[in-house]
């Protein structure tokens, strides 16, 4: 049967290819999310992606998850570092969370070293580029299975 | 004359009754809210109910306490750790603040041991369960008399 | 069945009404008891009350309430920030805690933002003034039903 | 040939004139706003003036000014000091910041005296009142000339 | 009029001049209150000494103080360190204290740096042997002319 | 010739055998007691056994130590990690001395880690059960030979 | 043309399947070092698996990478979070490294939530469980390519 | 009336325009300071400027303050950051004083984000170049006005 | 039957009763593991010694325990502070685990007073000489009865 | 013999009865001196007076005094908290030296509460107001009797 | 008499003149070992070279060293931060110990700012490139001398 | 073509020679200045020594060292823990700068530690005695070759 999978993505990531490309890559949010889809369909996942800068909104989604959505991919951006209020929504989710970040966030500035997420996520991923959505998604896969 | 007191519930509290019921109980948001309505008739005190999951619209809420309310009963969440911009907008209300925290914080993780708000409000409520709301109105009814 | 409770008062909380009445305001302890004692018969609780300056005299009142009561309410006072023998006395005993501080501690000096005991308490009550112990009575109340 | 800045009003400074006049003065924001549209017009610059509650609201208008901006001043308010997603936002802008503090923020509480937006700002001013953002106009004209 | 002064030893300075003569000296503490009731004499102080090893009594006696003293100087010992009580107390005291300590505790473990009675105390002496005692009382003199 | 040992158990330790059973086991302080007096018989020791809640009367035995015994095994329980005045008085006291705790403390909450006693005993012994009360004395025993 | 990957495990990943199941699973090492051979010879890529309880030989391997391999997949185990030695050898080391571990490190004791591999590694995978060595060497494939 | 301002620099400002022209520009401190005179002259200020590379002589130029001005604008370069005895003589002068670092400070070493002087002064400016002490003298004559 | 038992030396200590003898006696670790095992024949058990300075090799050793010994004695040295290859090799362990300390660390430098191993051993013995890997046989003796 | 004291005054104190007199008194610095020389002589001392607002300064007065002085009465004013060059010139000089400080600064700002001068002072008076110099004088007299 | 002299290089200094040339030179260990055997020559002494990857033998070349040298140059490389081994085993050392770093490790991360052999060493020298292995041994010579 | 090279020395290495000699050795500024000026001449260096007590004079003769020499050899004595100033100014110099200290600062008080000069100097040399400076000095030969 058909998971539904939430791929949430935080603050900035719309800018994804846009901005600093020697970081982040030049692969678009768009590009991402409709390779997520593509390889969701290899795995029988149904991937439903979202992206939003508002903290709250974010924790509008994750309860919407609840309802909706078997696991979560989720990349809080800069909200990994100063969220509670994600972590509590994510407690409050049921399955299985992988935690993804674009770049080694442990070699930036080290406000970044500390995710407040990851203290929930089953699995966190940092610098595989976008390739990490994906192999988070395989896990998942693994997992919901 | 009737005072109105804005009772405001911060991200992740409209779930209240459905998740971890070990630790919030199963009573749900309306529930108490209603309770509260309830008890703030019996203390000649008008309660308006308010929650958001949005740091921002918090600080729209206590704002427009400044102009319709005398008193106000808050459980900032998971926000009571991390927004300055709450207790700033508490900062300029002038009326009571009570702030209600359903589980004991001092028993969880280091990081909600502390609060933001803590330092404007006039009391704190931790561990009493939904009690703690009416316990925090009859102060101010207490406060405002 | 009437349930007993230890109403427990730690160091210069005997001063009560007499210093910084701007902080802890005119009631004195025998008032306050005395109003206790009187709340306890409308809820079917026996109250018992003591106060003492000595950090060991706490104790031996804690290790007696493990025979002799179902629940304590307790203001450590000073010894909140820095007794382990009272966490630990408290850890010994089996029934409810409540503590309760009559100003909000956390607007005060740094060292006095920890208590020891509330990492045992079921609930902590900061600033409601003398009426947190009124509080403290009726939820050991709901407790103990 | 015009430049066109953003004047970018962070949480609870639509109360400016409303609040604490002894730290924050008597001007309101409207007030602040058109003097800087008037000191703009003097300079050639275009300065459209934003304020929100809202920290997603304003990554939103940082990303806006990517688009429409050459250069931005900010008061991000109590963002300055919990927010990553407004740093990153404005990391994601090329042109000049320049971040502008009412008060003097070093005389506050110490959580007031770390602003993250600091780090990527080409230069702050804290304390100089109201007159902080049009010394900040002034020199992001230099900057963009 | 003679003025009353309560000098309060705290724990093991019973046994000055029997430990550590080094660093404590050779006179004892009864000669030490002999010496300080000798010039209180001089002084138109009235000097009555009392010492505990129980951080109660000595909360107790700085209450007695309340009724019976204009002044205190105290020697809290250990308790300096550690006593939020005493500080209590001592808070509930309206007259000038001044704390001695026989040794320069800034030159030994570092734990003996802080003081929590320094916060309260109009001087704090270190180091001048058990003269600091009589240079407390000249200064007692002095404030309660 | 027979040599004095003091056994000095501090606050909660008369409750032995009756709280957390898991942590401290069955036996109670009078059976330690008793065996720790029929081994010392053994090994030519006199075990003279105390225990008290509070701080000041343990300072008080140690400070009659110096005249009575020529050694000391110590629990000194939840003091070991706020005392000062406990460490002071073993400072004055010229024999040897052994810190016993029931428990391995560096297995508990992190502010049972650091003992201040532990500065000044020659042994430390933690999570012998009460079996360390004997190795403590069979060490005495051979120091004081 | 094939290049060569160094697969390295840390102390104690030998006894991979045989202790705490729970957490790190029940595929032994040599499970694992089959599937990455496997999976390396459809990537294109000469899986060489070595595995050491020894820092120094982790070193002496790494060094030997210098000369034999294009790309590094290591799991430094406890190594991790103490070997400056092991991140100085992965410095001089030219090729992409990929750090992995099995467990979600961050939801486990403080003193593992800081890796100095992960400082110079282009990516770290946490809590993917074995599959992370997979998800590593599909990355350096690409990287390698 | 015209009101006297002194423009203190600190140490190594003498060198301005000479050393890391990208970060201090090339303007040189007679250049600044003759800018700054001309400025005055405008907005009735007479601005009188020194430089030294001597804390005691900038605490000797600031005593002189008292007598002979109004007002302050200084930047204490390194001595910002470590003396204590220029915010001393700071204190005892009457005036207001605006702080300007030419660089952003808050972008280099950390050791270099806290200034003594800040706690002080009614204003800070860093990063407005040369144009900060010019924007300091503008808000300075709106206070003395 | 006869329980095996590992007896494990860290690093320097083959030099035991050759350097620092007034810290750690005059015995050479051939003695002591002649101590041990006539001992442990009383206790019926068959302790088997190993000494190294190599981190690795105690690693292995440790799970080579695994197979063929039912409890360990551990005295890590140097590697108490720094290992947690060590402490995670012992997790695999599932039998008891004793640390012994020869000197009462908590009396040398700081970075001595946190042991690693302390977190998985049953008890942890400091500063009762060579005496203690005998009060540790004596303990392992009654937990693998 | 007549024996000579230098009593050395640090930065600001030059103004003292001139600024912020509620914290330092009305005395000047001149009464001071004339007071303890006046003293001086009563003690058989031979008091010579100094104040500079210079660090260096106040180095070569205490070098200077290794020739001409038997000891020191210093109050190092701001200099305490931050000059490590007066410690090392304290330390090149035999005598005895008492630290003063008008203040009780253990009530002012954090920064203040730490001297480097009091790890060399014999003693250290803070609070006595300008009666700190002359107790302090008269224990030199004692100790340099 | 000639004196030996043990020359030891700690983890990837056997990598000198192959790894990061600007930061450590172009001389290889080998030319570095010869060089100091030609200068010892001339020194009078005989120097012995030895490096390796593994802490623990280093431990033994230094026990070694106990036997058959009067002095150590070390290079403990990554070991300098980690090792308290080392620490140890050259407190079992008698003679004279020099630290040599090639690089300045004062101006790299601040993990290696801290070495533990620098507690014991008679002199620590960083940066002078591998000229410091001959100022160390031109030092050693004349303590040894 | 000779080279200059400033020698400078801070706060109290005047009294070199006459103070804790078994720290500092014998030799006298003058000895070690006529020593580096011999040493010098055959390095084809024209050596010039300065000494000062003040922070601000050492700063002054870096600055001039601008003008008139190829590099530096400092001790900046107490200087080095405390002055931001002196770093300065030695990043406005562009030769190469040696740190020298004649003890071993690692073995002296954890304030000692950490030198703000180490940030910019080439090398740091600490414990050599005045040997140190004579290393300097060939280091400084080498690199301005």
């Amino acid at each position: 049967m058909t998971k539904t999978v939430f791929l949430l993505n935080g603050p900035n990531l719309n800018l994804l290819g846009q901005r600093q490309p020697d970081i982040y890559g030049r692969e678009t949010l768009a590009d991402v999310e409709a390779a997520c889809a593509a390889l969701g369909r290899d795995l029988g996942l149904d991937v439903r992606a979202h992206q939003s800068n508002h903290e709250g909104a974010l924790v509008d989604l994750i309860q919407q998850a609840r309802r909706d959505a078997q696991g979560i991919v989720i990349n809080p951006g800069a909200y990994s570092h100063t969220s509670v209020a994600i972590l509590d929504a994510l407690h409050a989710f049921e399955g299985p969370v992988i935690e993804v970040h674009i770049s080694n966030i442990h070699r930036r500035e080290a406000f970044r070293h500390h995710s407040f997420v990851s203290a929930r996520a089953e699995a966190v991923i940092a610098g595989l580029g976008t390739e990490g959505y994906r192999a988070a998604l395989r896990r998942l896969a693994q997992l919901l299975a």
